[in-house]
């Protein structure tokens, strides 16, 4: 009898058909809405050209990102292999760490790689709808475009990590066998996310700042002006960075919080065994595929006339899908716990669920124009670019209260909640509490496709506008794309703090996970007063500064590099300022610039981040791991919060201020350059550290998840 | 048998005489060096004048500033007696937390004063020095000015602790019956200290940045101009922020190291009882009276000739201090401790010691010109105020690293240093290795009274400058203070990174006092994976980051009044822009509003730190609480470092991009204004909220260890 046969039969079937079902699916809804985006016209040969142009750039990009990427995994496989496999091999256990790590870096490259061909192929199609017809339709075809990207990454997550459990069940015979290599899945998603994320932010804000410091500072010339040299840069950064980056990212995370909830399972469920160990090993990856089902329902809900807010069309899809998925939730809840566990579950993945929706609007209260944050923020640029600042960063800094609080209600509530289900389960009290946070944490994720499409909407409607802009179309179009950029700045706040929660709940469970792991082998407490934990604790604090140290330095470098050779092409060719006819700066230029640059700075912060937890683990030991890992999570969490709202706060005070704007007084324009400066302080923060360090918690435990058996063992 | 007739045994006696007699000398001998300075002569009735509304100035804030203090104080103090004493009273047990509270908060009041009105007094002095002889005189009037403020705090704070104990002892027959009522006198300390330093800092920024806004940039006026109706204010700031805010920082460490040192004296070695419980208890104050005797051999060898670098000076009396330092530690762990004991807690104490010392030269590394992350501050400069600013925070964000890095060396090490000590002590191992952490912390404050003379140093200098300027000395006196001026902000830097690893030190032994007083009354172990003690972690992170927006806005909004009452005065005084003769701005008026100012905006940070601790001790427990003290103690350590020398870097590249300036080249005073955008966003971080934020750790653990046993009760 192996886990496979095992899984087949009757009891767990239906639940591995839905899985595999709507993830084939989702993917084949998605490749049909990709080819429904690619055969709308792409309007005027110039904007033709201009979304080439950035297409090209993106694909360019994205090769050499992942030549750098494979070689680099590469040689972890390699490490994996002698470390782990082979130890494991010579013990005659089975072990496919190195197999999994491969596919878990290849879903990520090819998550990035999906989402930035669909929103290089649908931005302009975007600015096109607009010009043709009107909001409403160019919005539905963003929102598709996000769509896309939402329905591939969550399904090439789920169809990885079950084919994965099947393929390896073939061979054992029960899920403790596969546990270590199914975490080579994470480690891989996690490990190319990072660097996906790394260099797609420091690329995206290298050449934003070039190209905004040069062009509108210096010379004087509009944001988006097709005479910039940066501007397709720009725009190329846009999706890299955002999109591309994006989808790595999210997949990183739902990889990574499936593997922790299934290696809890198999821990926390090993007392008591089958049909329970087996269904709650499946549960994380049930609840999500019904959540994608929610999502294509919620996703009929967007729609409105072209004079809705945008904003208000797509958030109504984004309540449908909540609701739904809150009654399929408790509908597996019923069908694969008993009785009691199951309500004590449901509610636990309620609090998730309602965290999820709070964390977004907290952030949208900081970050958004109609609140206290950005009118201080706005109101400061009086003071010139220095108190703009200072007000974005203290905005950013307070920001970080209300969300941890979310945060910490949910997790103490869904623990509670599943201590409370323990009789029920007939699981020990702490087992069942520890997976009743899970199911909090799952109950947030579930949501995920709805909220990635969301996500994938901004970057797209942003390009839109780009284009529009440099196909110098007619000002009416301008105006029309900047409203539904306007709603993209706002999805991304909203969407922005979700990521952030999702990475910190999973980065808890992960800890969790890493925990039981050590526990199972060593007799060990983690203690609060221990030093070596104490030491770790502080260590995990200075990674997390270190590392958005590095982040913030690579973007100001790679910044310099594109300014010069801005400045060279102003200087150099002939009539480029003045906007002669005829007259093209060289734009491959710098994207190559902005390509190199990117890829070069990303090497140090991403092998700092991989290499300390092998060296505390072996130099200091596993307690030392344990206060690592929560050092990071804390500060991890903070330091993400503050750098992403900080950042957007101090983006939508320049968006604020630009709408002020009034170009006969000398005083408001005095405004808005302050305003624009704070802007470019806030863009690495909120681009290239703040992103980044979500992925940096979940690599830095997974990491550790991985080696914990190592490291007890030494 | 009273505690207090033991304690005069010949076994103690001498001990008890050396601190009482150093105590009182080096008070006695602060006040013959304070009225040696006064002696004085100020020089021009000019120079006279501006020093006297520079003293006024500082003098009416502090009154105010008292008063407000007070007035919270009587409240705290009224809460502690209902809270805490009355409690005890019914239960028929000694308590006298209010009264050792409200001279906590006296003292830290007092060390402040006396700080305040040294420095102002001695700046125009110093002027006048340089004026009439040269720099080397005048370097010694700005250090012995520093030695009244380290030889009084210290002083002070010895006085104030030994004297407790002795009056306390002639009523309590054992140590432990006053262990709750001396917490009383760190916790008054820091709630002072936290008030002052907030409020000051506030001021002092507030009045910089809008001084230095209308100024400098709007009106083209150079630095301290006396045309500048913000100057005077700026001047008092000085002295009231880094001045006496940091007497009262160093004097509420001191105590707070003192008594947390106490407390586990008398805990860890009550299983032996006296005597080595009574020497353990004594051995803090003794260990830092012989540093002031160390500070005053080593005052003897600060001269120099006036060619010779200030900086060189100054240092070879730190030098000497420290060797003899590490002497007197020596004898006195062989007189304390027996035989190996004596050895282990030696190396402790060195390694503290060694400790202070590199983490002041890390920060200088940081912050000072000549080196790497200043120097690519200046470079980031041509890019403008934007990348300027984004360079100045990754330099603070990298500077987290190597500081944390050797406290958590030196923590372990004297950690298991003291583990060694175990066997000769006769106590349990766990107990010693505590107990070596508290030497090593030892070994790194002895120190103390000559960093708090060169930390006394930098501001008077810095006003002696200002005097200059705006007594408009000839070109070469300004010259010569600037040189001076120039070896004050090496000083603040070394000293700020010295004050922020005592500060964490004190924070580590306050909770290692925490975690004994719970666990003498409760069985109760704090486990990393309890939800209770997570929640904490995350809540410690969130008030520190809280807190430092809160420190951040104060500034900004102030500096808003203020620039509001620069530009009016500008606007309404005919001929004070174009510096007609005979028409003064109404500095008084600055003065005013920026004291009214910052009191306001110091009420809500600080009562968010006091109330912090007792709402997780109510709401969720004794865990949560040590979760929060651990969590603040991390990131606020990380915080500190980021804020105190992302802003000192950005300071220095200011100084440096002046020094380049070339007044007719348009590029270079683009770059020298970017400079000073980035020194006025980092203005706020190393003057407010970053020193502030070292007082916020030492009060959140003082109020924790005060509350603690009605925690447990709870």
């Amino acid at each position: 009898m192996t886990l496979l046969t095992d899984l087949l039969s009757a009891q767990y079937l239906p639940f591995i058909l839905i899985i595999l079902i709507v993830a084939l699916a989702s993917i084949g809804f998605a490749l049909y809405l990709f080819f429904k985006i690619r055969a709308l016209p792409e309007g005027t040969p110039r904007m033709q050209e201009i979304a080439k142009y950035i297409r090209e750039g993106a694909q360019a990009y994205l090769h050499r990102q992942f030549k750098t990427i494979i070689i680099i995994g590469a040689i972890i496989a390699i490490a994996l292999i002698v470390g782990i496999d082979l130890m494991n091999w010579l013990a005659s256990k089975f072990s496919m760490v190195f197999g999994a790590f491969i596919i878990g870096t290849a879903c990520s490259l090819i998550a990035g790689y999906i989402a930035m061909h669909t929103a290089t192929n649908a931005n302009v199609r975007v600015t096109n709808k607009v010009k043709e017809e009107g909001v409403s339709g160019a919005l539905k075809i963003a929102f598709n475009g996000g769509l896309v990207m939402g329905l591939a990454v969550v399904g090439l997550c789920l169809l990885s990590v079950i084919i994965m459990i099947l393929t390896m069940g073939a061979v054992v015979s029960e899920p403790a066998a596969i546990e270590g290599s199914i975490i080579g899945l994470a480690f891989g998603a996690s490990f190319a996310a990072l660097f996906a994320l790394l260099g797609g932010g420091i690329y995206t804000k290298a050449a934003d700042v070039g190209a905004d410091l040069v062009g509108k500072i210096e010379a004087g010339i509009p944001e988006d002006d097709p005479r910039n040299p940066g501007v397709i840069a720009d725009n190329v950064g846009d999706n890299v960075g955002d999109i591309a980056g994006r989808g790595a990212d999210l997949c990183e995370s739902i990889t990574g919080q499936f593997i922790a909830t299934i290696v809890l399972a198999v821990i926390l469920f090993e007392a008591i065994g089958p049909p329970d160990q087996y269904l709650a090993m499946l549960f994380p990856l049930v609840s999500c595929a019904l959540g994608l089902v929610a999502t294509l329902i919620g996703k009929l809900f967007v729609r409105g006339k072209d004079t809705d807010e945008p904003w208000n069309i797509l958030v109504k899809g984004m309540y449908v899908t909540t609701v739904i998925n809150a009654g399929f939730f408790l509908l597996i809840c019923f069908l694969m716990f008993e009785g009691n566990a199951a309500l004590y579950f449901f509610g636990a993945g309620v609090l998730g669920l309602v965290a999820a929706l709070s964390i977004g609007f907290v952030t949208l209260y900081y970050t958004d124009e109609r609140y206290r944050p950005v009118k201080s923020i706005a109101k400061a640029t009086e003071g010139g670019p220095a108190t703009t600042t200072i007000s974005g960063l203290s905005a950013g800094l307070e920001s970080v209260g209300i969300p941890v609080f979310i945060m910490i209600g949910a997790l103490i509530g869904s623990y509670f909640l599943g201590q409370a289900a323990a009789p029920a389960l007939g699981i020990a009290s702490e087992e069942a509490a520890t997976f009743g946070t899970a199911i909090g944490a799952l109950g947030l994720f579930s949501v995920c496709g709805m909220v990635l499409s969301l996500d994938g909407y901004g970057p797209i409607v942003d390009n839109a506008g780009g284009i529009a802009e440099m196909a110098q179309l007619e000002d009416n179009v301008r105006k029309e794309t900047d409203r539904l950029d306007a709603c993209g700045n706002t999805t991304k706040a909203y969407t922005k703090g979700y990521a952030i929660a999702t990475v910190a709940l999973a980065a808890v469970l992960l800890f969790q996970a890493f925990n039981h792991v050590v526990k199972q082998r060593a007799t060990i407490e983690f203690i609060l007063t221990d030093p070596l934990l104490l030491g770790g604790l502080f260590i995990g604090a200075v990674v997390v500064f270190v590392f958005s140290a590095f982040a913030l330095r690579a973007v100001g470098e790679s910044a310099q590099d594109i300014i010069k050779e801005i400045r060279r092409q102003f200087h150099e060719i002939p009539g480029l300022k003045e906007g002669k006819e005829g007259v093209h700066p060289e734009y491959a230029h710098c994207v190559d610039i902005a390509t190199v640059s990117a890829l070069k700075h990303m090497i140090i912060p991403g092998a700092l981040i991989i290499i300390t937890p092998l060296i505390v683990g072996f130099a200091l030991g596993v307690t030392a791991v344990a206060g690592l890992l929560i050092g990071a999570i804390i500060t991890g969490l903070a330091m993400a919060l503050f750098l992403n709202n900080g950042g957007g706060a101090l983006d939508n005070a320049k968006k604020l201020r630009k709408k002020l704007r009034d170009k006969s007084d000398p005083q408001s324009m005095q405004c808005y350059n302050a305003a624009v400066q704070g802007d470019i302080v806030g863009d690495p923060m909120k681009d290239t550290a703040g992103p980044s360090i979500n992925v940096v918690l979940t690599l830095i435990l997974t990491i550790a998840l991985q080696f914990a058996v190592v490291f007890v063992i030494y």
